[in-house]
């Protein structure tokens, strides 16, 4: 490469520059680390990923650096053949592997929420990009399973003549199968992709259609995917203390002691999000969650072997692990999972995450396999002193951020100025403003009118509308804080609100409230509260076709379990510490979307009075103003406009040393009391 | 047998008597149906054994019979050795068998609720006479686990040296057994009496103690217990068509249609309460529930084999039964699921409630096995118009008898001479004058004071207490009547309430109403009910230890599935025509207890102002008033205090009409408005 537009001076230069820096990389060790960032998301703070070359690098190392990584990022990506071509080059490939059929799934090897570019391996074949969803590839057919939330996106991203389309949950997958194969077929699938319980429900009702389901140990696709991006290389670096609360060495000495327990000799950690919070380490390998993608294995004496592509370790992260974490690369966790097997001790593994692949090779190695649940999701969903103390403290400075925003849009919406991508920007560009931010929990839900009746809206320059007068616009968005994370929904009127709208608000309010407000018995379950979020819109005929709360984590996944507030049955105990979102909603196709959502904390309440149970309740986490045009007074009950006013005067109280003299004068007015 | 007491004139003249009504009977014969009559329990009517020998006997025939039946009654059975003595020769009897150890449940063959005399192990070889438990004998130690139910009852009944006193969930089986056996022992169990699933988990279980867990194929209690009794005789008799509004014939095309939709070649049905319904049959073998015991078979071509003793089938239910009904002995079952086996086609059996015997027996066939629910509890839950039309007219009855009693109560309990005994034998005298009476649903719960707090309390001489002034008194009870099936609790103020005992009253009647007054949309499950029975208790610190409701028969059982209210998960979702009880309670150990219960049905809302969705809700079929004097009116709202004088009106307005005048006076005094 020589010298170009983005000021490469060639690799002869960048040699002299690594060698002044005193680094002992070679450039196409340079050129492999800089592939791995760039296939990694884009960070709060550009320049993080320097630090994988070393710390402090003079200047014209780092200046040289910067420019090869222009110049490869502007290189053209190898180009991949039309929909159509891919299609037939996956047909090939199965052909070579001896199967008929391939399921290609969103998910990754870690079946993780977010998922790195090299393994959005169904949005490459299908051009689908949504967050759940299967293709499957049949000799002559193809279909494409998606949920409800999906079925428009997939209709516009997706052409139907190559893929039928389908329903993830209603249309059985074996039915398809069994009508696409020949009879007697074979269906592939990559072990590494899917859960244990998936194969194993999936091969039962297969077996029954007569279809074998045939792990495949390389992936199809990933061999007819030219320039697949490799694994994205990210900093990894030790999570402190002064947030994290407890030291790596008590967490491992917790889980330790809970495997002891057990009778377990080790467990297999397939989660992220459950090895960061272990290690108490945090990185950026996917969007929106600081987490470094890796794998480990904890025995029962607190000793980690740690599986992670050893480049992304910052300086002085080897002295945080210590001398009992191993750090060993993604390869040999096979080898590990074999030496599992022949001590001939029981080893955890969770069914619900874990790949089918980890499985596979316990069982192949005479592993004695307990099934249970991931041994670090119960205690890390258990938020410490310090970890509370911190969200407290990030939730303010998000409250300050929501407020801002909230003053600007009553200023500017009405006007029909501002879009749906005008106010995400603002709010992100508000939110960095304040200290600790590391980049947004999620992607924004930013819905005008009838976009935010659409659940899981994702704003684009297409669907991009004005906020109009007369109409709801609804605003789901939250941030990663390094002292916690936030995620906040407000929906609020541009102009003057219908009497329907405000009547529709304030049944989503009631239940918001009737939540908040709950006290419960120790034993208690999320789903258990579910309801008291409904009760008001059924009593009128209404409801809303999603959870009522999920898990939120600590600078970690904004979803988290194991707890959540559903219907769906789920028998977790909420336990004090466990941060959860309590977000009801009403959504009226084509017209406006309503939500109202908080952070809350599960805390004990030993206080209540003549309590002759241990009793539990929640702490309100965030502080941003709930829209009073929106709020039909007469629906309410006395304790329900108590709770609002105590709530509005506590975000004024919280927020108001943090505001500037306007901006505090609008949130007094926006908190005042409701009369009824 | 000889001339003697009862009038008994000898087998000679019963032999006479029987040629001369006609009947092909033997003297022997006559015995053994006696025996099995004896062996059942009591009935309303006291005469209807007699139709087991033939219909209009002549009077001489019939008073032989009778006198026989008392002489049969009066012969002391064979003794059975004293608890210790009994142990030993249990023990000894495993020895035979080759097992170290056996389980003892409480089941019966079709894990009933009531069992038969026969039946009666665990109460034989123990003692222990509660309705849940199991007993497990090991060669030198024995246990018995119980619920926290049962605690102290367990206690009066089974002596602690010979049985260790466990907790039946608390305390792992597995653990006491791998303790109390040799290392590699072997646990016997009989397969008719557990579950599959129950059998599946313990064996996997006792595995990792070391534990073998073996089939007994004769009970080896059954062997050591002189004079057990025989399987019970009553007859069997057609349900009307005018009561169960749907003929056989065509519930069994509605069975059979979802078979074949299942691609299921037949289900195998072991709950006598699904046959009884699917065959419009009622009998009389356990006490409290009007079935016969009987397996059966149902084909997808609507084809039913019934195993039953077809002495018990009384002239004419041939013909009720048709011609697509086969009536086989009980022990032609294992060769009739062995032709399943044979058949390769798919049959369904319910692990849930089908004892491991039938799933062996089908294995062993080589049967395709498909798990799932009894294809007749859901159809059986929802219950027709003419169940419904019927259920309310039984309830009208009910009320009568319930507004007698409340108000012969308050004439009769302040003055303290009125035992929770004679409060429970009243109250039956009273239902029994209604039409169609056929007997009580269930024991009646009649608890004064603290005995209202133990929420499974059952009346005895040695517990029975007066209800006091200034206490409060508890009542649940329940009838069959040959149209419905009823359940009611009320709780009564004797003299004058404490103010907390009013506040608490008023608690539970919040969440009573909550329940009552609940509209949801079809889908949704009686577990996402449960909170708002719970919620008002919650709010101030209290809660209940039991379900909020159950199942109820129509004419059947006063307990069945699928749907129930309750905490623990449940995804059945409720439907139009089902029968649940709402039964929201307050304990106070030592004190007192409060339950409010009526029974609701499912119904759809479709009038729901503004619904966008098919909504459910509830109406009430119970008719009796609530206490007045414990409401606190200023803890209830304008709507539950709208509520309550609108049910009460509802009470009045039914039940007047039916009531003598002073009675209908007191009704109208206790059905008043409540003023706020």
């Amino acid at each position: 490469m020589s010298n170009d537009a983005y000021g490469y001076r060639g690799d002869g230069d960048l040699a002299d520059r690594l060698r002044q820096a005193g680094l002992s990389l070679t450039v196409d060790e340079a050129k492999a680390l800089l592939a791995g960032v760039l296939a990694a998301p884009p960070t709060h703070d550009g320049d993080s990923w320097l630090d994988l070359f070393g710390p402090a690098l003079p200047g014209e190392t780092a200046d040289a650096l910067r420019a090869l990584k222009a110049a490869l990022e502007a290189q053209a990506a190898p180009a991949s053949p039309d929909a159509a071509g891919r299609l037939r080059a996956l047909r090939d490939a199965l052909r070579d592997r001896g199967v008929d059929g391939f399921v290609v799934p969103r998910s990754d090897e870690h079946q993780g929420e977010y998922v790195p570019a090299g393994a959005r391996r169904l949005a490459w074949l299908t051009g689908f990009t949504g967050s759940a969803g299967m293709a499957v590839v049949a000799p002559e057919r193809a279909a494409l399973f998606v949920d409800g939330r999906y079925t428009l996106q997939a209709r516009a991203e997706v052409p139907e003549t190559l893929y039928e389309h389908r329903h993830l949950t209603d249309d059985p997958l074996a039915e398809w199968v069994a009508a696409a194969l020949p009879a007697g077929g074979r269906l592939g699938y990559d072990p590494w992709l899917h859960t244990v319980g998936w194969v194993e429900k999936t091969r039962r009702d297969l077996d029954r259609a007569g279809i074998a389901l045939m792990a495949v140990a390389d992936n199809p696709v990933d061999a007819v995917w030219p320039g697949r991006p490799p694994a994205p290389l990210t900093p990894v670096v030790a999570h402190d203390t002064a947030f994290a609360g407890t030291t790596s060495a008590d967490k491992r000495a917790d889980v330790a002691a809970r495997l002891r327990r057990d009778g377990v000799a080790a467990a297999v950690l397939t989660q992220p999000d459950s090895i960061a919070w272990l290690l108490n380490l945090r990185g950026g390998d996917v969007p929106c969650t600081p987490l470094p993608l890796s794998f480990a294995i904890i025995a029962d004496d607190g000793g980690v072997e740690l599986f992670i592509d050893r480049r992304k370790l910052v300086p002085g992260v080897d002295d945080h692990l210590g001398g009992a974490v191993t750090v060993r690369p993604p390869d040999a966790l096979g080898a590990a999972l074999d030496d599992l097997g022949r001590s001939g001790r029981k080893v955890l593994a969770d069914p619900a995450t874990g790949a089918a692949w980890i499985f596979d090779r316990l069982d192949g190695a005479g592993a004695r396999v307990e099934r249970g649940a991931d041994p670090c999701a119960l205690p890390k969903a258990c938020k410490n002193a310090v970890e509370l103390e911190g969200t407290r403290a990030a939730h303010r400075r998000d409250g300050v951020a929501m407020v801002r925003f909230l003053r600007w849009l009553s200023r500017e919406a009405a006007a029909g100025a501002v879009t749906e991508m005008d106010a995400a920007a603002m709010l992100e560009s508000l939110r960095a403003e304040g200290a600790l931010f590391r980049g947004l929990s999620f992607e924004t839900i930013s819905g005008a009118g009838p976009n935010g009746a659409i659940v899981h809206y994702r704003v684009s320059p297409e669907t991009n509308r004005r906020l109009e007068p007369g109409s709801l616009y609804l605003i789901d968005s939250g941030a990663q804080y390094l002292d916690g994370t936030t995620d906040v929904t407000r929906t609020v009127a541009i102009g003057e609100p219908t009497v329907e709208m405000r009547e529709r608000f304030t049944l989503v309010l009631k239940g918001h409230i009737a939540v908040s407000t709950a006290r419960f018995p120790r034993g208690t379950s999320g789903s258990q509260l579910d309801t008291l979020a409904r009760h008001p819109l059924w009593q009128a005929g209404l409801d809303y076709d999603h959870g009522t709360g999920h898990g939120v984590g600590s600078y970690l996944s904004v979803h988290e379990g194991p707890q959540r507030i559903s219907k769906v049955p789920n028998t977790v105990a909420l336990l004090p510490g466990m941060i959860l979102s309590n977000e009801p909603g009403y959504y009226k196709a084509g017209a406006y979307g309503i939500r109202i959502e908080n952070l809350i904390v599960v805390q004990a309440m030993d206080d209540a009075v003549a309590a002759e149970r241990p009793m539990l309740g929640f702490e309100v986490l965030t502080l941003a103003p709930i829209d009073l045009a929106l709020i039909e007074p007469s629906l309410l009950s006395n304790a329900e406009v108590a709770w609002l006013n105590a709530y509005h005067l506590r975000v004024r109280h919280e927020l108001t040393p943090l505001l500037d003299a306007d901006t505090a004068a609008w949130l007094a007015a926006a908190t005042g009391p409701l009369m009824v």
